[in-house]
């Protein structure tokens, strides 16, 4: 029993993309913004009272990365996990999107520009570093772990195409090239189309 | 084979730490800060040219949460790594020290406050919901898999005792006894020992 606990517009759609992935049916549960999200109910589950989280037999997993880490895991058929020739990269790059890259576009998109001392102290250095760094690797192989895609893709790939959609990340033909990868998957599409029809729907009843 | 690329004065130590629950043998290679760890050697491990960084058998690992989440794989027989009982719990809370706590952390330190509208975006919310969420968690259990110590414990915790010594993490009962937990552990105190040992003679070097 696999429970989704998401908003259309939230990580929660990358969450939707690995479930895809993974191929197991589960029960969506909408969290609206605000009261609910912040309420008892929902905190109980996840006391950042941030979605998107799960629930699978009875176990609660939250933060995106940790999710699609878990469901990899979990549904060991699907390949979608490290193996003991490539788990240095899958870790590696997974860690570095939930860290340093989150971490730097959350900043920069603020307007913060860490001082010199800062950027040695902060985990993610600064913006540029981290740009540059993730359009080496993506510049280097088609995937995280080379040619196998993986969670480690659903997760990284997500803020890249992420970044590129809302300009959070600049343009670079890397980026658009492993985002042309990922977002032709068929898995990718079906998350996005179910995001984007809740949306409308939304959009809907707000309206009337 | 496996080399250890930290400076005693740096999150390698929460490595050196993990590499002694491990047990295995390590070659150790400092790193200066400075021209040495940005100059084309090293950042040809690390582009990133932060410590710490390890190579086992050729792989490189960077960022502190993905080698420890490597080593705990690589040496399945210490039981260090996820099982399917509480892998839900590892990945949950490593993510969450690796993406939130972290953040939170730093911003904090350096005196940035999210503003409301912030903390829905960014994936921490804010500083002290964190804390408050870490203080839930330890409140309730000996380790982050319950009764089992597990590398999630060597990176949360450390993130722990590191708050409580340089006073970035509030005292709070739950985050003490929890630290005193792990600080107890040999391995622990043996990696302590060791960096305290190279600061001490990078010290004595310096006042030559
Ligand atoms: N680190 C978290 C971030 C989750 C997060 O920030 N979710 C946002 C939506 S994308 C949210 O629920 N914001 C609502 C709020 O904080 O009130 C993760 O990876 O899951
Ligand atoms: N996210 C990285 C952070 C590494 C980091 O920031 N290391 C610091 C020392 S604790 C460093 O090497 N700073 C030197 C610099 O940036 O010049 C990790 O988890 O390994």
């Amino acid at each position: 029993m696999l429970e989704f606990f998401t908003n259309p517009m939230s990580r929660g759609q990358i969450v939707r993309w690995m479930l895809e992935e993974v191929g197991a049916p589960y029960e969506e549960r909408i969290i609206q913004y605000g009261p609910e999200m912040k309420g008892p109910e929902y905190t109980a589950i996840n006391p950042m009272g941030k979605v998107p989280a799960i629930r699978h037999d009875g176990k609660v997993v939250t933060e995106v990365a940790a999710i699609c880490a878990y469901l990899a895991d979990a549904f060991p058929e699907k390949g979608l996990g490290p193996t003991p020739e490539d788990r240095h990269d899958y870790y590696r790059w997974m860690f570095f999107a939930a860290g340093p890259v989150e971490q730097a576009v959350s900043m920069n998109s603020a307007g913060i520009v860490p001082t010199e001392e800062q950027s040695r102290s902060f985990g993610f250095g600064s913006y540029d570093k981290v740009v540059d760094v993730l359009e080496t690797l993506l510049s280097d192989r088609d995937y995280v772990c080379g040619a196998r895609f993986s969670a480690a893709d659903v997760y990284l790939g997500s803020q890249i195409v992420w970044g590129l959609q809302f300009e959070t990340l600049p343009k670079r033909d890397a980026f658009a090239a492993y985002a042309g990868r990922l977002t032709g998957r068929d898995p990718f599409r079906k998350a996005k189309a179910r995001d984007m029809a809740l949306i409308a729907e939304m959009e809907a009843a707000k309206a009337q």
